[in-house]
């Protein structure tokens, strides 16, 4: 079968566009930069989402839903949240269409003008605090525990599929908290469950620590992230988790009464994820011939293909095929039989290969007489023939390898793209010729930072939470340093 | 404890509207008509949604993602939907907000003017058909069967909470298929899977039937729909399938080559419930003290409270709190031990019963010296005293009981208010005086139908699938009917 994609080497952008959408992932729609996200991409984030929302149940925390539109004035109120995301927003100004007068066309009907327009969030800090404000009086009410999975609108002018998006889908986690210490705990509680996530569940390591001052959060105290390394070298921010400080309690006037009898405003956090986590995944693993999934996230773990030449031989493969998918799905796998007869066996190895199905199961004449199956690994593609009596036992260990295999070796390119520069120039040399994570040494100051991006494109991905001092000097003005800090340039 | 709720003899609209609201349920948010879902109420949607979502999947449907917005000119396709949809709605016309001049303000910048106009979505076939006209070909890239979970919004004048609001939640199932008789079958097997899960889950019998022409969704051929009786005698529409004929694939081109190689239109449905169905299961069950929730539907089934008088009773009353409360859960019961000090237990057993709490379970130092436990199920208010070593096999007998007689009381009370009207006489006595469902014979035509409305604001509820046939003569006209339909007055 003819290669489908572009090669990471030909082209990189190229190669997982065509992967997105030749995997059924999703594609760009007719609205200018909303994507349509099909059945396959969002099984995959059906799983995300189900292993998230059990993890954050875990920790304590409800689920709720907040308006989709927000007031305009509301985001006046937090001076740095209002430069930061009030701008390139979808604005909704009128609340009903009518005829034209010569009855061909609907127009916008000029009477029903909104008193204040209503911005489609781009995230729910605002409305949220406002909501806050009458639930709380005293520390009685407080923790509140509370995510949200939506959609949000930012008015991105050059979107990509998953990786930027003017609507995408999330989930925002928003936090009040009676104490200081208690909300930084919960901040750095959300970025371990962030990074588990990507650990065990994505296969994905990552970096964890706070956003300089100049990347954080419009409106945060301190920006705790995780940022992962993609194949081309470039990192990519998988997850946020803010502590706010007490700036949208003060801008909202949410105040409580705490034990001493004292008023004082709320503490907050915000956290989230979205479906930029596909890109991630996808450009974290996969290969010149399509997606590789850790089976924990794949919507198909084991598929099963029929290998026949006459219709009489399809027959005893098809029961024996449905015995072998009865007993893999009573070990809890999921398992599709692909006995079309429209397509080749080798158009279906290729077309699950593409899908990233972590494990193919062959079935043919032979293998029923021997009472054996062929087993190839989407990981490593080793192929080879079992017992069929031990099939279950045999898929059971390769999910697990292939889950544990994946991430050794994301692991393991992570480490060797990881690098320290010592002088400004090596820094350089690097971030031109070879990509990848580097440590330098920085002096704090956003000029540095600025000159750094402007003069290479990479920017601080992070300040590493260890080690957690380790003094230096600056690569490129000379000036003290507290520790090496993480560039990149970035998605 | 004083009342906390308006009595639904008094006043059955504030009793419901303090009940949302008293019980945690949802509020009204400052943007006008739109909700907050609070962790309580969003905690019963997710396990209508956990259920809804296993049945589509069952019966072959997958999920995926369309865009909140539609291009303004989509709805000019389909000439009955544009009628029925594009008219009270969210309309984006810009992108961008500045700052305004004097700098105090953030104002919209009519330079980010978009070309066309934006509709949040209503509903979304329009979408959804422009995207599967690049899906289908051939007879083999069909059926498509999918779902959508998502926000839609209607910007209605009068809302209510769960009832109407301008956004709400739901899912769209929109499905394309190569024939008319596929389609029409698809049509009533999501009506049954909306009436099983009515019954099953929500423990709410429906009356399921067709739409009269003027009640039709906007593009359909034929509307399925289930009809739930309300306390105060009102109807409620619970959930609809559409039976959309070949309109939206003629509307966007959506044609096929079918199995005699001849081009033709795909044929199509959409089927939907909302978060409407939390308004519905709050009405069709619920009392003077508070909710009362089906067990399979409540996010907590037993709630332990302990009672005491001395600050050392406690410690023993929370260790068996702890391990009964630990051998519930092993049977699968959500269960929650409530031991705050800050409240006594009557302020407790009120609480729970206005959540609806299916049983309660308290615990005093008698019951740890006898080892017995005294439970009270929410639906009867019973009490008694049981051994504490069979608490599992109690509550079990009582959860599977609760969800049982909440269905029986439900459906005698629809059955003891569903009327047969032979005159227009008594038909508009019955709905005057004494509300429910009336059964009457209808001559077919959209003029009676409106007459009726105007005289007693009753409308054609259903025309009910079973009789197929019985003739009569319109109760208004005289003129001859096929068979009664079911009339009511509705919310």
């Amino acid at each position: 079968m003819a290669k489908v994609l572009t090669s990471r080497k030909e082209n990189y952008a190229q190669w997982y566009n065509d992967l997105v959408i030749k995997a059924d992932l999703a594609e760009n729609s007719p609205v200018r930069g909303c994507m349509v996200i099909k059945p396959y991409g969002y099984a995959i984030w059906e799983k995300m989402q189900a292993a998230l929302d059990g993890m954050f149940k875990e920790t304590g925390h409800s689920n709720a839903y907040f308006p989709l539109f927000i007031p305009k004035s509301f985001f006046n109120r937090e001076a740095a949240h209002v430069e930061g995301f009030a701008k390139e927003c979808a604005v909704v100004t009128h609340y009903r269409l009518k005829n034209s007068p010569d009855g061909k066309d609907i127009v916008v009907d000029e009477s029903a003008k909104l008193e204040e327009e209503l911005i489609v969030r781009p995230t729910s800090e605002t409305i949220i605090w406002n909501t806050y404000k009458n639930w709380i009086q005293s520390y009685r009410d407080l923790p509140i525990l509370l995510n949200q999975w939506s959609n949000v609108v930012r008015w991105e002018m050059r979107t990509r599929l998953f990786l930027r998006t003017a609507e995408f889908l999330w989930q925002e986690g928003h936090t009040a908290h009676a104490t200081k210490e208690e909300a930084i705990e919960e901040t750095k509680k959300m970025i371990n469950v962030y990074s588990d996530f990507a650990t065990k569940w994505m296969a994905m390591p990552v970096e964890k620590g706070t956003k300089s001052p100049s990347e954080r959060f419009a409106g945060a105290v301190e920006s705790y992230c995780i940022e992962a390394l993609m194949q081309d070298g470039k990192a990519l921010q998988a997850g946020t988790s803010h502590f706010l400080g007490q700036n949208f309690a003060k801008a909202f006037d949410v105040t409580f009464t705490n034990k001493e009898g004292v008023l004082d405003h709320v503490w907050a956090t915000s956290w989230g994820v979205s479906t930029r986590l596909m890109g991630a995944l996808i450009m974290a693993h996969s290969d010149d011939n399509g997606l590789i999934l850790p089976p924990k996230l794949a919507p198909v773990q084991v598929v099963i293909i029929p290998i026949y030449k006459k219709e009489e031989e399809l027959g005893r493969i098809t029961e024996k095929a449905r015995e072998l998918k009865k007993r893999l799905e009573e070990r809890g796998f999921s398992v599709k039989y692909d006995d079309r007869d429209t397509q080749k066996p080798g158009w279906k190895f290729a077309e699950y290969e593409l899908k990233g199905v972590p494990v193919r199961l062959a079935l043919g004449p032979r293998d029923i007489e021997n009472a054996t199956v062929e087993l190839t690994r989407r990981d490593t593609m080793e192929k080879s023939t079992y017992p069929a009596d031990q099939v279950e036992n045999i898929v059971e260990k390769f999910l697990d390898e292939i889950q544990e295999n994946m991430y050794t070796r994301a692991l393991r390119f992570k480490e060797e793209n990881t690098f320290t520069a010592g002088t400004y120039e090596e820094f350089r040399d690097i971030i031109n010729n070879r990509g990848g994570f580097v440590l330098a040494h920085w002096d704090g100051t956003a000029e540095t930072e600025e000159r750094i991006k402007n003069d290479t494109k990479a920017t601080i991905r992070c300040i590493p939470i260890t080690p957690e001092k380790e003094e230096g000097k600056c690569i490129v003005t000379g000036n003290p340093s507290r520790k090496k800090v993480l560039f990149a340039r970035a998605y």
